[in-house]
């Protein structure tokens, strides 16, 4: 029953997200990698510093991902950065995806790419008092996914490859979710082919 | 004497922040501007991701933004990307540039670019129920610093000069610790030279 009940009642989330190829041709890059996922599921609309994408959390994660990766492939170094929010006061657009169910559209092409990446990510539980203890929680829960986790300043750093760090990072909005967290927020920071990389 | 307090104690900040040059040329670039500025008076440290920057906070604007406008001053599309952060639980290192005095080491060079900015940032004040109205009041106190001010999902956006833009971005985090905020987060993007931007 209470399976159900999460099932009928998730609430928005969204992101304000932009892809970085470092590339004379980001343009093209960045157009391309655009066109190449199915965004039929979320709500988008692209500003002048970034891209908001709203809908179901799965969806908010499948096409942000897959248009990073695909502009990944070209082999430049391009950077992931992504603010991720649950539950922020006054949100109101595309509330008619969350009637979409959870079948993610861009599987195949995610799957597809064998790509590593070095990530950081922030987790900001809103409205609360002890809001570090889920956070340290979070990052232990991290380690579950094949991912390498370093800890640095305000940030913790993510090692493996960028699915995984995916996965990791979509189970962690959700676990708040699940936790009930009223407003919750997430940065993400993921680098792809960087010549300052791990070896 | 309670200017004098303040002189006397404040807390270190620090920011985790990237530059972003969509070129060909893009290590050039970076490593050329990180070199032009004067990083005397901040902790620094740079990882696989991004750069940590820690100190007094007009030390930490002064740099980064100099760094920033160093590499717009090439003409190509950079992105400055930054989260800002100060009270963290858990913050350690660096503290011995505490020490040094508010005088900018960077003004001459921020001061001789003329750079139109599209921004975004948002204001994240952690651990107080009653969050949100600082959030309101220092997106209402940002249009005071000449720069123009439009709501958006989870972010504010911001234009006009570059200056301007991180001007106001520093009192804002200037006004949360003089407000006695325990642990301030604020995330800042800013571009320029973009092929969307605003004509």
């Amino acid at each position: 029953m209470s399976e159900e009940k999460k099932q009928d009642s998730p609430r928005i989330a969204g992101c304000s997200f932009s892809i970085y190829p470092m590339s004379d041709n980001f343009v093209d890059l960045i157009l391309s990698s655009i066109d190449k996922a199915d965004t039929s599921k979320v709500w988008m609309k692209t500003d002048e510093v970034s891209t908001i994408v709203r809908g179901r959390i799965p969806h908010i994660f499948d096409v942000t991902q897959a248009i990073f990766l695909e502009a990944s492939r070209s082999g430049k170094h391009v950077v992931y950065s992504s603010t991720f929010s649950v539950g922020c006061p006054g949100d109101t657009e595309g509330h008619v995806f969350m009637a979409e169910d959870d079948v993610t559209m861009n599987s195949s092409l995610i799957d597809e790419i064998d790509q590593d990446a070095s990530a950081k990510f922030a987790l900001y539980p809103m409205g609360g008092g002890n809001y570090m203890e889920p956070i340290y929680e979070q990052i232990q829960a991290m380690k579950s996914h094949n991912v390498e986790v370093e800890l640095t300043h305000y940030e913790t750093k993510l090692f493996g490859k960028a699915q995984d760090i995916f996965r990791g990072l979509q189970s962690v909005l959700q676990a708040m979710e699940d936790a009930g967290s009223p407003h919750t927020v997430m940065t993400v920071t993921v680098s792809a082919n960087s010549p300052s990389k791990r070896s």
